[in-house]
Order: C-alpha cells, then structure tokens, then sequence
C-alpha cells in the first residue's frame, strides 16, 4: 500500500470571498468580505451571477496582498454548473495558467491542496484556488428552476451562493501553514437519494479521516477543530456514529460548513449548506481568520464531494463521493 | 511575469487504451489494445459504456505493468460528461486516491502535467492519468441525440469513443520521458459557433506554443513530432496560419491527434476527431510506442480544450479555450 498523507510546506496569503443575500443574512454574515443584495450580481443570468462571484473573491484575495494576476503562476478552480463553465468564464481575462478541476462541494480541498503542492515544491512561488456555487444555477441544473417551488426534503441541503479564493504561497510566506494533505479515494456505499447528500458522503470521509489518523498516529483530540465542508447536519451526524465504529471519537471540537453557514432554526435550510462555495467561503471569512487571532492552532479539516450527475441519478445509479484532507497551523 | 514552463523529470511507465467500432476501423484501428463492435462496452446505457472504456484502459495499463491499484498513489481523472460522471463512476473500485480534473479535450494533458509533478518531486512513486469521451453520450449531452439524425457542420468534429489511460513514474522509471510541461491560459477570441471549436481553441494552442518557444529559446524544428489534440483539420489549418504570423513556421512534422484518428475522405467525420478521449486514445495507442520504436525522438504536444457548456452557448456566450503543453523524449 502506498502512502496517503502528502507533506506540505506551503501557506494562505491572503483569501477574498463573495456571497449572496441568504448567507449574508446567516450566523457568518458579519465576516464576508462582500455580497451582493439580490445574488444577481449586476448580470442578467445565475450563471454569468456565478462567474462574476468568482472574479469578485479572486480580485479581493489578490487587492488584500497587494498582488497582481502576473503574481500568480497557475490557478485551481472549478464549481457545480456542467464542464465546470462557471470558472472558465469567471476567470477569463485574467491570462493565468489555468487548471480546471472537478470535485464537487470538495472542490475547494481538491485546489487547496494542488496549489500547495506547487508551491511546497517551488514550482510556482504563488498559486491561487478558486471556487464557486450558486443556489439558483445549481437548483435549475441539478433539480428544477426555483420558480417551480419544488418542496424540499428533510435532509437536503441548500446550495450556498458563494466564492471563496486562496493565494498560497510556500511555508514561510503567510501566518495559517498548510502542513498536510491527503487525497480522497471515491467511495459509493450505495446510496441513492440525491436529497440525502449528507449520508452519500459521510463514508468517503470517514475514509479520509481514519486512514489520516492510521498514517499519522494523530487523534482528533490533537486538533482544536476538525471541520467538514459540506455535511450538512444529518452527514455529521452520520460520520460522528461511524468515527466511533472506526474508533476516533469526535467531540465539541467537530463542526461542518454546511451547519456553520445558516440557522436551522429561521433559515429553512434543512440539513444546512452545500456547494462549491460553502466550505470555501467559510474557510475564508472565518476559520482561518480565526486562526490568525489565535482561536484554533490546529484545524483537520475534510472537503467533501457527491460525485453524481443529474443523469446518473436519473439511470438509477448511486452516489459515488470524494474527501479531500487538509491539516492548517499557525 | 511568473515563469510558465514546470520542468518536469518524469517517464510513461505503461498505457492502455480502448476505443470504439469507427475508430478502429480508422488509420490507427491495429494499434488500440481493445474496441468494442458496438461501443456498448457491454452496458445499458452510453454513459455506462464511457465509464467502463475507462476501467478497461486503467486496468490495461496496469496489466502491461504488472502493477495493482495499490501501487498508484493518486489517479488525475477526467471527461466531458456533466460533473465528470464517466470518471467518478468508472474508476469506482479501484479505492486509489482521487483529483477530479476537468479541462475538456485538454483534459489527458492536464492530467499527464500533474501525475508528472506528482512523480518528479517523488510526492507518489506512481500515478495515473485517465481520460475519456464517448460519441453517443457526448452527442446527446452537447447536441442532439444520434437518433435525431441532426445535419453537421463542415467545421464540426466527430467526439471519439475512446479512452487512453497513463502510468507515470520518475524520470528513470519508463522510456519515454516527460521533460517539461506548461499549463495552458484561459483565452477567448469571441468565436461563439460550437460547430467551429477548432477555431475557438487555435488562438490558445497558439499562446502555449509561443509562450513555451519564447521562455525555452526552443523552435519548432527542434522536435520531431508538433502534435496539437485534438483541433481538427480546420483548426489546424488556422494554428499554421497564426503561428506564422508569430514568427514560428510549422512545417511537415506538425499534425494533430483529431486528423490523425479517422480517415477524412472515407470516414465522414468533417473537420476530424475530438473529445478527452481523442489525444489519450491516439497519444497511448500511436504517438509514445512510436517513441518508444525509435521514429520520434523528441515531441512537443499541446492538448486543446474548449470550455464552453452548452448553457453557455444557449445564453450566447462565447467560447474559451485552452491548451496544456508537454515536451517529451526519448
């Protein structure tokens, strides 16, 4: 068996987000960098609204350290919306190399992670990750328009309208280091419900979680937060259970973007957030923030992904998921 | 300006690949490992037939090898379905660590450049890069489908079925090394016909050339082989023309995967081949056995994508582009 854990030596150097007016209104309002009133932001389609979030959070994360595009040697981006069209469009005009990637609401850990590979490793002194969803994009795409009204499950959750960009530079460079981190393997326990996204993805990242600790002889116990994005409630609740199986038991230390993000109790969100956008706008305006005051030293933190289409759901297959690992520190 | 070459010390361990009924009965049909009589793979529906094309070139490669799943460390997969479902679903099982990577028809090089680094900075011993594309599904999800027997553009090219797939190991490993590679920028010249996406994608290939002639102080007639996949006899066409007009001539030794693939005057696929499936196919089945035997020794090659989504091109956008460049040798 090879080894999982991927050594890191590189650092945030600054991070931009954007989001839309519910999550503006939610418990993290006061801590985005921006948002926008009506979610259209100023363009005429939810998709062109969703290209133009990831050009406003890139743009905040680069104006905040002073950086221009030339800075930035290769950037990782991706989102929801089909041939991920939300990041090609978003980031046009930039002129820097460009890695699209594809891992659903993991997408933000998957670019995270690439990025700091390449600067870990000084191939490119700063890269940036890039992601993006969109509750009205990704509702007409992935369910039906938002004017159907459909009514939603119990466990769903709700799309986050959001961006989250990270410039990372190598180990030195920013305050909240980027020590490890551990790609997913994709796993499908043969859930079917695409309202239950929560239970599809708790296995791959229970996976994730456990062949991290095996590797690294850590606990959870050695971390001040172990953070998901995005469970959701009923996903945490379901990995909490299936930790303990596996023997890791998680404490008050444990939360999920997907809970972080909305009130459950006034903002009808069911199970909470979801999306591209969700973990990565957190993670920006307010976990590693946090870090930086001195909060949390240490962070675990696992981007989650259901890796199914529309279509496959349709032609009666299950839900294959993605966890992607990230050990932060200040 | 950010250098934009990655140096890369790196070498093809195996490949394996799978194609469909027209391209085997194309120039290249005795070099592909297996095909399918038709393109069904055995399966029920064409995003099946993609996903299992795509575990029989991974599972190709590795049986060439003599290797396991537990050998690779990571795997770069990635296609052209809506939330690159014919990857998620197709190496479901083999429990390898996972990076989603999405880039269009550029997808096989984006995927080869990071399993590359990967291997050069000796992150893994071992990765794969994995790629597909499938006419029917792709037909239906990008236009109509087959059955409705739509009339296709001159400048239209024909999606492959096919998948390639790619062992890589450190630059001592295989025979055919990975010498550098330079990932591609986002352009978009305002070509907005999805019938013509040789022209939307040129002016990008054009950018990776240059940028890579400029910074290595390499010209075309340093390599035996300039291979672009997949742009088609009509974006090819265009490629000469505005490379000449940079000041770099193309002469005889630059073709591209997509008119390598099917025969122009018998097999009536207009402008040639596309699809991620297209330059993994030919690149795994022609181009590196042909190295290996001696006949190219060195070969530049850019893969090309068009980011566009068919939302897009309904809301009138127009059509980004890029193109990943790798250098190898012998």
């Amino acid at each position: 068996m090879t080894k999982g854990i991927i050594e890191l030596d590189a650092s945030f150097i600054s991070t931009g987000n954007a989001v839309g007016k519910k999550e503006f209104e939610g418990p993290l309002g006061q801590f985005f960098d921006t948002h926008d009133t009506d979610d259209r932001f100023g363009k005429n389609t939810w998709e062109k609204a969703e290209s133009e979030m990831q050009r406003i959070a890139f743009n905040m994360a680069l104006k905040k350290a002073e950086l221009g595009f030339d800075d930035i040697g290769a950037i990782f981006a991706g989102d929801l919306l089909n041939q991920c069209a939300g990041s090609s469009y978003g980031l046009l005009g930039c002129m820097i190399p460009y890695f699209g990637i594809y891992g659903a609401c993991s997408t933000s850990g998957e670019g995270i992670m690439l990025a700091s590979v390449m600067t870990t490793h000084k191939i490119f002194d700063l890269c940036a990750a890039v992601t993006s969803s969109h509750n009205c994009s990704a509702e007409r795409q992935y369910r039906t328009p938002i004017e159907y009204g459909g009514q939603r499950a119990p466990t769903s959750q709700w799309t986050v309208t959001g961006s989250g960009a990270f410039i990372i530079g190598d180990g030195e460079a920013g305050k909240v280091k980027i020590k490890a981190g551990l790609p997913g393997r994709v796993i499908d326990k043969g859930i079917n419900d695409a309202n239950n996204m929560g239970a599809a993805m708790a296995p791959a990242i229970c996976d994730s979680f456990c062949r991290f600790f095996a590797e690294s002889g850590e606990t959870p116990d050695d971390y001040d937060l172990i953070l998901t994005g995005d469970l959701g409630h009923e996903g945490a609740s379901i990995l909490r259970d299936i930790m303990q199986i596996e023997g890791y038991k998680f404490g008050e230390n444990y939360t999920d973007c997907g809970i972080l993000i909305f009130d459950k109790n006034t903002q009808d969100t069911h199970s909470g957030g979801s999306g591209c956008g969700c973990s990565a706008s957190v993670l920006s305006a307010y976990v590693l923030p946090e870090m930086e005051k001195g909060r949390f030293k240490r962070v675990l933190f696992v981007a989650s992904g259901a890796m199914m289409s529309p279509d496959s759901i349709k032609q009666g297959e299950s839900i294959p998921a993605v966890g992607h690992l990230l050990s932060f520190e200040t």
